[in-house]
């Protein structure tokens, strides 16, 4: 269950002489409002909420929370990610104490028919818990190890949906993911190429996302092919401040350019399906989080590719994951 | 037809020396970017597409735009209202040239039942047409009337969703409205409590909207009486520029507390069905675009009210509209 000890943000935020708060919860977390309201209230700090989605530490409200005055944000539930905000933000970590080990356990004899080596992965809310996983699987005679934090995340172990760098560093037989959702465990199969074993501590179940990780590939070069007949492209480039990749927008644009293709730059906050549909252009290319054509796919009615994507119009090559390697 | 003269927009740009241009359109316009492009690709000059939705002047870009190092944004559809830019903006407003004198003679019999004296209202992209529609209603023997501009629009006769001074500064039997869509009528009825005819140059119709009015407001009263039974009260504040309502928001907040309710503040740039679904307050008041809680008010799972309606959860009186009288 996740636990986010309101008690000790309280006191910490008191004890910083914040007066007026602003608070940026992930969609998850937004049903919780009311009692972070009342934790804040009943010490005689004003709240003020962000209204702004929250998907990562990319998506820090600081610029509109300076707007409203506030003295402090706490962005809830993921580590710090940019290295400079216009306003102090506090990132209020959000921990999940759910009993992980015991579904390993459960797939032990599956595990170890993937192989001796494994890397262990998860998201923030579980990586204080990736010790105790390698200590019980190094017990079970694995090599079970825990890749470096890089630029992006705060932990080892730990992984964005746009950056999988702590499994990549890794030469292992295969990895294992704990935590709830195949955004991730996807995410680290198109980022490494490698089998990855994702298993959830809720449902209990231990699966292979090879076969989800395949299928997507497969799409990805439909859509790629779709695009190659597109003469008039548009690159999107988003305003949320961890994802502004205007370099290599203009990298892009330069690219389709020499192939005598038309492209044009969006500069928008979020790409969706109605801003593909109402601009009108043959394809679209998201320099924003590299997620968005992928995950979001079925919803588009014309072609829109990642950033790694684009070369593969003209050349090809082995397919690619857009991973974000800078700040 | 709209008439977008991109020629003369392109010669403008030149002139003014700009080599990278900012490009902000409405959804109708959104369509037409590729064309756009061409106009200043042809010169030399580099677009950069605002994908932020454009609903009207108070929704200028000029922030996200100045990031993408543009020289200048060109907003198309609007008239300027905002005092300052970050950056210097050209606001390229539309017109509309089709004959809306054919169908108000068609309807000329329908208007002279409802008076003699009636104002003349519209949008931007017909504001020119007006002194000739007066001048025709004069020579029919009405008394027809052109109210003054006033602090959001720019010309006599035009209205806005959120501004319809021009209007309710005439005493006249009624309002006659030219253009197309339910949209700004309504409004003009609401703000002012006339009879108002609705006459559409692309239909060849005119309505008395009086009916539609009436029916909103008995469902604004409806709302209205579901919200009082609400404890936990959010107030949606938008980071749009010309609908950043904060003083609204705080006024309203300490009359709900007056009266027991709690009540926070929420900080967004769009107020949407998701947003309300997800905080899990009990009700919403928008101090944003007047328009969100009447117009989307089927999307609401929960009670949303505008700025005027939160007075009449606690005393009777007659039911107002929400109009913003500042830039």
């Amino acid at each position: 269950m996740l636990q986010l000890h309101l008690d000790d943000l309280a006191e910490k935020v008191v004890a910083r002489g914040a007066r007026r708060v602003g608070v940026q919860l992930p969609f998850g977390l937004r049903r919780r409002a009311r009692e972070i309201a009342k934790i804040f209230g009943d010490r005689g700090i004003e709240v003020v909420f962000s209204g702004t989605p929250s998907y990562g530490a990319c998506d820090v409200a600081d610029a509109q929370m300076a707007r409203a005055d506030v003295d402090l944000l706490v962005h809830f539930g993921h580590s710090a990610m940019l290295p400079d905000s216009s306003i102090p933000v506090l990132y209020w970590e959000v921990v999940d104490d759910v009993d992980i080990i015991k579904t390993i356990r459960q797939h032990r004899d599956e595990l170890r028919s993937r192989g001796r080596s494994v890397g262990l992965v998860t998201t923030v809310q579980h990586v204080h818990q990736l010790p105790s996983v390698r200590d019980y699987l190094v017990s079970e005679g694995f090599n079970a190890r825990i890749g470096d934090a890089s630029i992006r995340v705060s932990y080892p172990g730990q992984v964005l949906g746009c950056s999988f760098e702590t499994a990549s560093s890794l030469d292992v037989d295969f990895f294992l993911y704990v935590g709830t959702g195949y955004f991730h465990p996807v995410g680290i199969s198109l980022a490494t190429d490698r089998p990855v074993m994702y298993c959830d501590p809720y449902t209990e179940q231990c699966i292979d996302v090879t076969p989800v990780r395949d299928r997507i590939v497969r799409k990805r070069y439909a859509v790629i092919e779709k695009a190659r007949a597109a003469t008039h492209f548009a690159v999107v480039v988003s305003t949320r401040r961890g994802q502004y990749r205007i370099d290599e927008a203009l990298n892009i644009k330069k690219l389709l350019r020499e192939h005598g293709k038309t492209c044009h730059i969006i500069v928008a906050e979020a790409v969706d399906a109605a801003l593909v549909q109402d601009f009108g252009f043959d394809a679209y290319v998201v320099a924003a989080c590299p997620r968005i054509a992928i995950d979001d796919a079925p919803s588009f009615e014309k072609p829109v590719l990642t950033v790694t994507e684009v070369p593969l119009l003209f050349d090809d090559g082995p397919y690619q994951f857009d991973e974000i390697h800078k700040l």
